[in-house]
């Protein structure tokens, strides 16, 4: 049988990226290409974006090679989406130096026939009024993943409330958490959005790991894989998403014991990305590399 | 064949705490009742301390119940250490209001000959050079942990790389191996401590746990059980570090394996101290709500 399918909406951007390790300049970016670099490890990814006219199209070309199906990728008149950001000795705080939106302003996914098909949607960082339009046009998804961001929960509440109705998993943050919900706690946070009506929360800590919270289960503790010497976090928790949906996909399996390992694969695959800056590592990662690493992670977690 | 027994020597206090939560005065604090109520729960525990004429030794005559012998908790002329401070909404960030240290300032620990003779040994946050002194007074302890803060360390630095040359275990966060080392990963500053003699580093990250670092061994990651309404932080280090010894002595094995779950013990531990204030929760808490929590514990990190 073949492997089920994801469908992925987000952004396409270039980046400039300065942290106490280094800086690059318009370099790969945008949640799409770290969810399908690392998402296409794992099962077959459609990537729905938008790039302008000025984007480096050789420089995915990585991708075709990884079961990433590009047909949705649309080149729109104009500049690609920028974005550049300067993080600090702790590279948990980030500061953003500038965004330039460019055509990502006038983004209107439109998933070819193929992606609409897909048992498994991730409806990445955009507008919620966009992922609401993505879902509607899916034809009948098994299992639809859904994240955001601080300014669509202030700025776009009810749209973002409307869609949470809609999806099966919610991947989010403690600051995000206590805006949806106002609750202080992520915990009780999780469950407030789980009475919302999804299945599945999964918290993510970042360098602390990740929680999954799943309706009448019991939490799942997901440490991160700890690393000497990470160089660049961008694209963490986009990979982190890409590699737990593309896992899922793969095993077209969410029983408990299943979706728990896919956090790890998630947050296995995100290790290594962080490693280097943009998506260098993912480029030629390997899954025997992942399978390697998920076999360490385990050494470090029996008790 | 009789449990193998605790010293451990640090800080009596009377705390006042205000958090989100609420509100205490002049309520038990300080390292030793908290690794004293905490450890007791496994092993014999001989606590080392001072308080003033002022303290309220009723207040705890529940140790004594508790394989707590206070034999070496002098009662000195004056006034007992008395500290105030105030946690933020976010419990991580707390400011002290004030210090007054009392008879703590003048305190010279002598140990009584049961105490010396103890096999495990922690040595709580006190000035390095007391440390010293009362690891010079043992007789020959099997395994030494050691806890420090800040203050010390740039303080009495030499002090501290000395003592951290002599004992098994330290016990310390994320900030404290930055200063102490120089070093931003704390995964590597971890290891540096390995290079100045002891076996074993454990790091603490509070709300997220804790990492044990052994030297030519695998990491151990171990995630904090997840708590929907902690109410007060102040102690769940010392909870954790002295249930961690008991844990120790009691199992009299320090195999990698037992270490880790040592580690999950005093997790688990800590994690009822901070559901109320003060050492409240200690009081009551029984080793079969321990053990039922470390259960639910190991069913939140299979996978």
């Amino acid at each position: 049988m073949p492997k089920k399918r994801v469908t992925a909406v987000g952004s396409a951007a270039l980046d400039t990226v300065e942290t106490p390790h280094g800086r690059i300049e318009d370099a790969l970016g945008g949640s799409v290409f770290f969810i399908g670099a690392a998402g296409g490890l794992f099962a077959p990814i459609n990537i729905i974006a938008v790039v302008g006219d000025d984007f480096p199209m050789n420089e995915i070309d990585f991708l075709k090679q990884r079961n990433v199906n590009l047909d949705g990728l649309e080149v729109a008149a104009g500049t690609t989406f920028r974005w550049e950001g300067h993080y600090h000795q702790n590279m948990n705080i980030r500061d953003t130096i500038s965004t330039e939106l460019g055509v990502f302003e006038g983004f209107q996914p439109r998933l070819p026939e193929e992606a609409k098909k897909s048992d498994y949607l991730l409806l990445a960082n955009i507008h919620p009024s966009l992922q609401l339009d993505v879902l509607e046009q899916m034809t009948e998804p098994y299992l639809v993943a859904f994240d955001t961001m601080d300014l669509w929960i202030n700025s776009a509440r009810d749209e973002v409330m409307e869609i949470i109705g809609k999806v099966d998993l919610v991947i989010i943050n403690d600051e995000e958490i206590s805006l949806l919900t106002g609750e202080s706690s992520p915990i009780l946070g999780a469950y407030e959005i789980i009475e919302m009506g999804p299945q599945y929360v999964v918290v993510k800590k970042g360098e602390h790991g990740a929680i999954l919270i799943t309706r009448g289960g019991s939490p799942f503790l997901c440490p991160a894989f700890p690393l000497a010497n990470p160089k660049d976090p961008t694209g963490a928790g986009d990979t982190f998403a890409g590699a737990m949906m593309g896992y899922l996909a793969a095993t077209d399996d969410v029983s408990p014991l299943n979706l728990r390992r896919a956090l790890v694969y998630g947050t296995i695959t995100a290790s290594f990305v962080v490693e280097e800056f943009s998506l260098d590592r993912l480029k030629n990662l390997t899954i025997g590399e992942i399978e390697e690493r998920f076999r360490q992670f385990r050494s470090m977690v029996e008790f």
